[in-house]
């Protein structure tokens, strides 16, 4: 950019990526995050707030995208040169924060934490840097009926959120199971491994094919770009997607078990993979989440690098408009799963956790799909009009007295005509304005516009000389009436839909 | 640091000026934000959010400790190498959204903003780089009772978390009419005013002789670093001072300002300033705002860069121990007040806008050390205790019927035995423990520990062999009675405020 001369104007603008928020968004978000909090703290989690910048290294990089700089994670250095970053996600604080304090914390340690978290990516329509997750785990139990809590606590927290039984599933799998496979076809090297999980993982967004092509040689995208696959052969691929096909023919949780076990033939971690999804199962039949709710699916592997055992994939299985325009699954709403090595980065020492991650963002927009947000109680304040600057006090007992009752109201402080406040009003979309200029002040009494109606009307009526003729609805009370009738019209407003 | 060959291990630990928060205060914070909210929202402002991540330039650098690298700010650069900073407050933010969608919104546009800022700051004791604010604003009026509206709202906030009229004091200044006292020495020079106000901004933390010295040639503080003063001399020293010490001999608002009328003499900005704060005066007289919430105070100046007109300040006047052992005042919990010309820096075009926030971090502290904070229903979950592995699906019966009935309970999840899943309880502050052997199944009863009751005697009693024939007050009920039983025994706690 050439500079100028004259004083430089800054562009006002957001980075990519970045958004404001308005009130009706963060009205139901507060509501979502009170019911799922509302449910995790029955369930006996307590809330522990971590702070948004960490030391780098304490977080670790764990993200799927490490082909890019910085690994996802927005870092910088502060004054004594140690690398900062942003939280990423709430889980690797969590294990920085159980690492610190273990000896003081009761095990299992159940918390709950609910906040912003930052990923460097590249942004993209509904893909934003900056997005909210809500999480519950349990640090300190190797036992799966911990991992099925967090599951069917979570599975809880949607159905009070108000999506229907059927309109979401909880799909579960075990990494040690496609270790156990991986061995089988002499695969067992780490980064081979991570590169095959990768690959999974991108199964619902791109297919079995291109699946397939990651696992063996590679796979040129439709953007020219190739990307490096993990190099098995035809056998090894075969295994691989057979294992990764076993939901696909559907079944009880026991049959895909039955299925799976067969795939990882003599591999320990393969058996304790499938020994630690039949004790959850066990357990969620016995307490009766059935597998419409709570169901195993090996297609499921999480891209996060952190993960030692089950984990889970929240989907909402209703279908919405793609943006290719043919209806598409609406998809994940958040995962999670069972991270025993992680607080060991710190310790030396395995510490079992597992845990649930939602995305609240993304839940937002389903909710807002199915209609299901919570509305905020009085959108817009009723408005009281300043006709004549001698006599604010008088308008302000107005509100002081509607704020009494409980009902969101301003007086204008603004400096223009009456005009310009109509138009404010109106542009609010409030529901009622007052007006009490010098004649009804004289004959004590107040007018009261009904803008919802005063709408209505504009929006049908067809000539302007008609408009003028049926005049937005005004009433005239008299003063003392003033609260009881602004509640009487709002009642009217809310029975009719139109507040 | 030294390189390890084996496996490095990661410190757990946090930057400094972070810090980790728990159950109570996290409670707290949402009961007060909820409380300041209600109040901010029944006088029709909007919750905004803008996201933490902004174009440095859009943000500015306005923070009063220039001497600083970054200002204060935590920047970073990009990946196409613009600048990015965390935002330091709500105010920038909302400017650059006011800029951005000027055309849209409502003018008066009033909007509340809560949530988490950062400085890049020296952190100290009780000083932290992360810390939130709750704003409300309104933008696009020049009136004076846009300002004193923020102010009213602000107090009634105040009294709403439960701080009590006398206990708190709202203390306003405004820029302009020091602005017209320095144009009476001969001091209109933007650099040189900075530097006075910020020596004003001291009055409080170091006393008057401190910041005469910083008015003058200048301060050697107590560590030894020397601070330049403004360079003014005797004579204009003292003009500065008549003015900041004007509200030191008390008396009303009018009194003050007449005061102050006299040492702004001829100039005109001086002139516009006291007749903003008449009209502030006037207002908050005739709706029955005394000085005892809302004062004048000439020694109030902020030391943010961009106010224009009043600037607001308010401070809870109870003492509390100091850190030297004496007592002092709680001090300020919050500002505010008017910045024509930060949207103006995006526009071109001066905008009015006034503000106030709200210091949530300093105000818990506040409540809490009043004893006015919200407590959280119920602190603890009631723990059922798993005897037998075997019928783990009846104890989760009884979680869920406790659940059901509004009761927060959890079962043991972990994998040890009995004595540490009783320790666990205790270690979680449990008010109840719940169990069920073999014996008792037979029987078709329950086993309810009181372990509030359990803790009080265990610390009463002063031998071992007591302890023993006391033992912690548990009672047997039948299975059917557990969540009648348990939501009695819940009340008896509350009620001997034990919980």
């Amino acid at each position: 950019m050439a500079k100028k001369n004259k004083p430089q104007r800054i562009k006002a603008r957001l980075p990519k990526g970045f958004r404001d928020i308005g009130a009706e968004e963060i009205a139901a978000t507060r509501a979502m995050l009170e019911a799922i909090r509302g449910v995790y703290e029955s369930y006996g989690f307590a809330p522990l707030e971590t702070p948004f910048i960490e030391y780098a290294d304490a977080l670790g990089k764990f993200l799927p995208d490490d082909d890019r700089p910085n690994e996802g994670v927005f870092s910088f250095q502060d004054e004594d040169e140690q690398w900062l970053s942003l939280r990423y996600d709430l889980t690797a604080p969590l294990a920085r924060h159980v690492a610190q304090h273990y000896d003081h914390l009761p095990k299992p340690f159940r918390s709950l934490r609910a906040g912003w978290v930052f990923r460097n990516e590249k942004p993209g329509p509904g893909r934003f840097r900056q997005f909210m997750q809500c999480d519950a785990d349990t640090v300190g139990s190797a036992s799966p009926l911990a991992d099925a809590e967090v599951c069917m606590m979570a599975t809880d927290a949607l159905e009070r959120l108000g999506i229907a039984r059927g309109d979401y599933v909880l799909r579960v799998n075990n990494r040690k199971i496609l270790d156990g496979v991986l061995e089988g076809i002499g695969q067992a090297d780490a980064t081979a491994r991570l590169t095959i999980l990768r690959a999974i993982d991108k199964l619902d967004r791109l297919g079995a094919d291109a699946v397939r092509a990651l696992l063996g040689e590679g796979r040129l995208d439709e953007s020219g770009d190739f990307t490096r696959g993990a190099g098995l052969d035809a056998d090894q691929i075969g295994h691989v997607m057979a294992f990764v096909e076993a939901g696909l023919q559907g079944g009880s949780r026991a049959d895909i078990l039955a299925r799976l076990a067969r795939l990882v033939g003599g591999s320990e971690t393969g058996k304790a993979g499938i020994a630690e999804l039949e004790e959850m199962a066990a357990f969620l039949d016995a307490v009766g989440y059935g597998d419409d709710r709570i169901a195993f699916d090996p297609a499921v592997v999480r891209g996060l690098d952190y993960y030692t055992g089950p984990v889970f994939e929240a989907e909402l299985t209703f279908e919405i408009d793609g943006e290719d325009g043919n209806r598409v699954r609406f998809g994940s709403v958040g995962g999670g799963g069972r991270y025993d090595d992680l607080v060991a980065r710190f310790t030396g020492q395995s510490v079992p956790a597992t845990g649930f991650s939602v995305g609240v963002s993304r839940l937002y927009a389903a909710l807002r799909h199915l209609g299901k947000l919570a509305a905020a109680r009085q959108a817009a304040p009723v408005v009281v009009l300043v006709m004549d600057r001698q006599h604010v006090a008088g308008y302000w007992r107005m509100v002081e007295e509607l704020r009494a009752a409980g009902i969101m109201a301003e007086m204008y402080v603004g400096t223009s005509g009456l005009k310009a406040q109509m138009k404010y009003a109106d542009r609010r979309g409030a529901p009622l304005a007052v007006i009490e200029g010098e004649q009804e002040r004289e004959q004590g009494i107040v007018q009261i516009k009904d803008l919802v109606e005063g709408r209505r009307k504009a929006a049908a009526i067809a000539s302007r000389q008609e408009w003028v003729e049926s005049r937005p609805a005004q009433v005239a009370v008299p003063r003392g009436e003033l609260v009881g009738k602004v509640r009487e019209m709002l009642a009217a407003q809310a029975a009719e839909g139109g507040s």
